[in-house]
């Protein structure tokens, strides 16, 4: 169920299924889920979305793992039950245990507290962090 | 400036100076950033925060510099300035490049970017990504 | 189901079904959806909703589906799934095609990815920019 | 100021100086603002942004103005100054007058506003609205 | 300084002028703040607005100083800047103590803490909690 | 339901028996809710994270009652469905009314509204209001 129907794999145009083989060749899987298949209803969105996720989430100065569990810190705190369950997934099957789970969540519950603390006592920031500390 | 007075350290209780020096000591500094500063003017809120920032901050199943960057992708994302400056600041002098930071902003960038797709096109969850794909 | 019991138009006192009625003379149907059921258990907040909402959505500089669009792009931003349905009904019914709301939510998902990207990196707003570019 | 250094033309590689000349070119100014300028120290992420908003800004079944405004009511919702002003300036260059930008805020402050009083009542999806009113 | 220019007292129309001076006449001051002259480009918004404010912070089931704390923690949570203070400069003018000011924060950070773990989490409601525990 | 296993209070170690135990006796009931047994999956996050509730919650500068609603007009405003239900379940536990409900809806939604509003016009804080009106 989504706001627009979900286009299937046998009833997609070229285009469509050429984003879905390389879904599930990227993925090592044989099956496309939901959310591609919502925004299959326009293709260039897929594709594009497609590509930039993809790029996005690979090997490099950071590792697969670390960026899945970035995904959840991000979803989480928007509150999207979509991305939270599929990131959540995608981190375990890259490796991420229980205890691993519960450190990130406690440090995305900390980082939401501290956030508002300073939002609401609206903490001036130091000359020493200007710039994120960039000299 | 912030919407409490500063709290120096001269002008500080007991109470809040063993905070401020297990602060200094901690992070092997001589200075305490406005945040905490702040807090003061309510010892108890600010020991609390503290502590909690302290333990879920540390070395644990996720490292330190893992864990500044989750704290930087909660605070970009919440839009936080204070956050995203001073936990750039702390996890640059844990050793972020600003390779990895640019990694790190284009995740949370396409993060944001999906979860407002999942939320815009309500994409149910899949069967095998339910509880974050837990069997 | 809401965390207030819904008043039926049957249950309604005059006040609220002067409202229900409004409603549905303006939209030309006859029934009224739950989000007003639900805030009819303050009959001054259904009423003066109602009226807000009534004069913002109508025709005048912008018109009613380019309004009703807009509304999608903040509900589906702040991830409300009422907002993201009854609006999206809504625009359809106004005629919004497939193309334009895939369109929306590609332009939605794009703010959302920059706003943390520009954020992320605090980024200071152009000389040329201030003020929205108002000379 | 941002967390990066802003990458200015003449410091750049040819890689990012073609980015910057096809900004340029597209919007035919002479300047490039200071967002790209911070995403240009990772010129992955600087090309595949550019071409993003690019493609997703440019005239569609939504015109170019509509999609503007669409931008400025998800930066406004985020409260993400620099965008809100950028595209408040973009949206203005296109033809916005200050009637237009009012209803729209008038909108995108009504959507706030509903939006957050369906989640504090918990409203449940109408049978008629559930996804986007799709038959 | 704001996206549109602010409308003085002097400058403004009669119906303008009139809500200006509701407005000082409800708080007993003798000056306007700036989100009000903003407004004031689009005298239908402003005029709505005011009344929509002027209501609902009244006296009623909730008292005025309650209300403005209220006001804050939505504000804090929202990073806006300019409602934070000005709510806080409200809240005080009620009556609003620095220890009951850090007791609202740390609420607030409280509940931006563990709603962000139970989205994280995806905690199921529980039956006794449902429709906030209405029977 | 959630993303790491519910730990029962059978099947809990000593450490999370007592949390559990301390829930219980707080609250004068005889259950405990989803939340802490999502948590309870990492002992320690669950003991600090009570810990924090049960300090915040208590009896202060503020009473029990307005801290409740506080913590709803956070968990509305971010739309978190967990925390709305289970705080309303615990406002309405504390005396809270229908119409005091409504009351704070109404104030949550004029927030959310002119919070967007101040943004997105990026009105600047008058100088009466700077660190919330703070001589």
């Amino acid at each position: 169920m989504s706001i627009t129907p979900f286009i299937e794999y046998e009833d997609a145009t070229e285009e469509v299924r050429s984003v879905y083989q390389d879904i599930m060749a990227t993925r090592g899987s044989d099956w496309v889920n939901n959310f591609w298949k919502a925004l299959a209803t326009q293709p260039e969105l897929l594709r594009r979305t497609w590509e930039g996720v993809k790029f996005v989430m690979s090997d490099g100065a950071l590792d697969p793992l670390t960026k899945e569990m970035i995904y959840i810190a991000v979803s989480a705190t928007n509150g999207c039950n979509y991305c939270t369950n599929s990131h959540t997934a995608g981190a375990r099957s890259k490796g991420m245990t229980d205890e691993m789970f519960a450190e990130l969540m406690a440090v995305v519950g900390m980082a939401n507290q501290t956030n508002s603390l300073a939002n609401g006592f609206q903490v001036a920031v130091d000359e020493q962090f200007k710039n994120g500390g960039r000299e």
